[in-house]
């Protein structure tokens, strides 16, 4: 029987990715989105698209994190940035850092686990290009590891072992494209842009477009989502 | 400069005494309360009026788990048990577990600590009397300081030590009541009931009723809030 996996499906590029990695590897994948109120609710609508096309079971679960803040994802008082230049794109922490988000989607997947029997977490983070993220990091990934392993039924009776897979850690964003084409990732119908444009378009500007496109450029393939203004 | 501290507040003897405790440590606490859409709506009340009358800035995160499902708490379709023998309390996973629960709670509470800048994280997570939830132990709460010191800014790079404090984890029930009369906790406030009765009224006859109830027994002291029946 397969071994069972939930696996955090945001219908972005890494998030998709590595959901088709997963499946890939024979796992028999629920996917799970988090619904924090994201400003782009588009990003949402791809995540159904994209479960539906691989034939996923997929679940939402609705967490409005207002009530903490302290992102321009989920606070609409704060700009997302554009045009940054590149070396700070790696360097800081961005303002659109969910505080925590990673331990609390995984935490939320872990629940998942428990409920579906699934013994494997998988994850799109990445520690090259998002560097200043804590929790894209290999020791946050194995601390984790640790608290399912202590904190569930599961892991601290049944002595099942849970793991946090990360296939996209240590690849560049033209490795995830590549990797993307690899395992057959619908990659049109994945969303990564922080401002939409009418029409459904990238703003081809935020942080996340940028290096998206960076991504496609450097691993030589065309990116085919549309973006506004002139094509990038 | 007091240090800082984020709280959960359930609005339950349990937590509502753990947030006082921090309190009488010179914390400065942010109460939050998870709303996972409890069948007990009064809960979330509850934590209300307790932070108000200890003075404590309070948030309130919304978290539907409806697409998880597997505990009675959230999901309408299984029956609160009543009734049950007092060893059968101890031992298993009640049908009442939020899978992953204090998993979900204290992510969630690293993520406001990160906004508000605390180190500690205080939950009323008791080992006695809730033996049969993994999430309740030690080991557990030791491997979640873990995933904050890596997954944070804060612990990862600016070298704070995050601390969950956990000041019922080894008491009795009764243990927790007379720590609950000795820090001042407003008890005539909390709600522990998971089958709430007409007016306000506890059943008396959910495992969290007994649970409470005996806990005031044993430690010679008269539970304040009103149940329905005959007084027990």
């Amino acid at each position: 029987m397969a071994e069972r996996a939930v696996s955090l499906l945001s219908g972005g590029l890494d998030s998709t990715t590595a959901t088709c990695w997963a499946l890939r590897q024979g796992l028999e994948v629920t996917a799970l989105s988090v619904d924090y109120r994201q400003r782009q609710r588009v990003e949402l609508d791809r995540a159904r698209a994209v479960a539906a096309r691989l034939g996923v079971p997929h679940r939402v679960v609705r967490l409005d994190l207002a009530a903490i803040g302290g992102s321009a994802l989920t606070d609409a008082a704060l700009e997302v940035p554009k045009d940054r230049p590149e070396a700070d794109l790696a360097r800081d922490v961005p303002v659109t850092y969910v505080p925590a988000r990673n331990t609390v989607l995984l935490a939320l997947a872990l629940g998942l686990a428990e409920v579906t029997g699934a013994s494997k977490l998988v994850i799109g983070a990445n520690a090259v290009d998002y560097s200043g993220y804590p929790d894209c990091r290999p020791a946050f990934l194995r601390a984790f590891e640790a608290v399912a392993a202590a904190g569930t039924r599961a892991g601290a009776e049944q002595g099942v072992r849970f793991e946090v897979l990360a296939p996209l850690l240590d690849l560049t964003k033209a490795g995830i494209v590549r990797l993307a084409r690899e395992v057959g990732a619908p990659l049109e119908l994945t969303w990564t842009c922080y401002d939409p444009q009418p029409g459904e378009r990238a703003c081809g500007r935020c942080d996340a477009c940028q290096l998206r496109l960076k991504g496609f450029r450097e691993a030589g393939e065309r990116d085919p989502v549309p973006y506004a203004g002139a094509d990038p």
